[in-house]
């Protein structure tokens, strides 16, 4: 038998065309690349008579192009501008997408990875805050903010590093004294990063600091008692507070002005998000900026890549601190 | 021939169970009806033999429980609650959305369009502005704030109530001279009326007023320009503003400020839309309050009724006021 009768694979086209087996993989599952470079595999494929193995694709043959975006809710302005860019993500390559506002609901969420197993959708790209998800590594599931499994990828932004930015940017503003409050949930995820970062740049610029706690469903007010805790004639001991969100922030600087404190001058304050007000104009507050637009991208681009195996499990997306009134700049 | 081996129809069904052929029409449809309803409903189709007449429906025998829902996008307040509560309520009655953020895309509209023309989508749910867009009368639509045909249903808040309701609070406010600002549509679209609706408030409840209206595509500078035009020795001719969004209303307060005037002591302001901090906290402005759920469930109980016949061409839901700070009450 003659070595060119034998089925030619990937990584033949790849040398016939000269090119990176990466550019092969996306023009055969039609993402973007150089015209040029579309053209020399086209000819390679061509050439060697080149059959894309579907069962070497993480997504199935059969395709529906259509892909399940899972999300608690759409009013958040995260979760709003989230699914905005994964369906501007999704349209641009022709992919279509059901949307499941899940509103927490377990059962919701497992229906559509149903979905995908019985290749109704291509595949999930989701939000879930569900700990009993029950997802075999083959379902094509890409998965933000929390790590399901060692082969389902997750995309997040840095929270890690954002945390630090805070605790950096706080000190850079002239702090000396801050505190970290938080809320939330007690899965591990990766926002669950932003305190380690932020106790980390503390540590790293000298900043004594405080933080408070509270678990899902504890009511915000207890910031409130904490804040009270820490002030004494009129005067609060911290100059500089990190929120773990931005809408914890908006509450926080309302109760700061309560108490009859002035934001930023008596304390700065930084939330993490990067939400702004009618979902496209000024910050709402002092922010660490996640890269949603990048996010979105890079959920699509992970769940449409013809070879599963290759897929991170983890990838951080770098964040930036942007200024909204609530620092000094 | 006898009598009773004739086919039956949807009224004799009605008829027979003692109901209103609408009640008969949602047990069809599997819409909610009260159990005693349903039962005799339910008795009656056994009785008679009556088979559900897939082509005397507005919907497609062949279902694919799959709802389009057009929007422009949903990171704007409005929009991201409306595709929240039409996500809702179609997962409610065990139907999926299909979304498509539009950016005002009119080759995206029609794209959808298409599909459900080749049934591969139950129906749409469109808020488009889009003029040129192809819809024959057939296709199951449901519009939101405008009439594409008399055929087609519209949902929309009472656009007009909502004018009149602005003028008439800020006379309750205490103010005489008024102001209505508007950047928008040319488009004969429902919340056009919100001029008519407060001119006529402003007329029978006495208030002098003014109006500037912007073009699409106009700064919003020009309203500064406006106001500036409107003062003198540092005072403001309006005791009152009605700004036709709540995006508007945000940015008109900015500048107001700037223009060293106290809001709302020297001016109230009223917004339309009803937008709230990340979208389920306290309200940004003083607002005429959009009924989101209640046009999310209209919409897709319309869509998925059996009788398109019957079906109103524009149905337009109350409005209320709240109170977010811009007011004095």
């Amino acid at each position: 038998m003659e070595k060119t009768s034998s089925t030619p694979t990937m990584k033949d086209v790849a040398k016939e065309a000269g090119v990176a087996l990466g550019t092969v993989s996306k023009v055969v599952n039609g993402l973007p690349v150089g015209e040029s470079y579309r053209i020399r595999v086209e000819e390679a494929i061509s050439k060697l008579n080149y059959q894309v193995n579907s069962y070497a694709q993480g997504l199935k043959a059969n395709r529906t192009h259509t892909v399940a975006l899972l999300v608690p809710n759409t009013y958040l302005p995260f979760f709003a501008t989230l699914v905005y860019h994964i369906n501007l993500a999704l349209l641009k390559r022709k992919y279509k997408m059901l949307l499941c506002s899940t509103d927490y609901d377990p059962g919701l969420e497992q229906e559509y990875v149903a979905m995908a197993q019985q290749n109704k959708v291509d595949g999930i790209i989701g939000l879930t805050y569900n700990p009993a998800l029950v997802l075999d590594d083959a379902t094509p599931f890409v998965a933000i903010d929390r790590s399901i499994s060692a082969r389902i990828p997750c995309v997040a932004s840095d929270n890690f590093a954002g945390g630090q930015m805070a605790a950096e940017k706080l000190a850079d503003l002239g702090c000396r004294n801050v505190a970290f409050l938080r809320i939330g949930s007690s899965l591990c995820n990766e926002p669950n990063k932003r305190k380690a970062g932020f106790e980390n740049g503390c540590l790293s610029r000298g900043l004594t600091y405080e933080m408070k706690i509270l678990n899902d469903g504890e009511p915000y007010e207890k910031f409130e008692d904490f804040l009270r805790e820490h002030m004494q004639d009129g005067k609060l001991s911290f100059d500089g507070i990190f929120c773990v969100t931005d809408t914890l922030a908006h509450s926080v600087i309302k109760m700061l002005l309560s108490l009859g404190l002035h934001v930023p001058d008596d304390v700065q304050v930084i939330g993490f998000d990067g939400a702004r007000h009618f979902g496209d104009q000024e910050y709402i507050c002092s922010t660490i900026v996640q890269p949603v637009p990048e996010i979105a991208e890079m959920c699509v681009e992970l769940l449409l890549q013809e070879n599963r195996q290759a897929k991170p499990p983890l990838i951080c997306l770098p964040v930036a601190y942007a200024y909204g009134g609530t620092t000094r700049e």
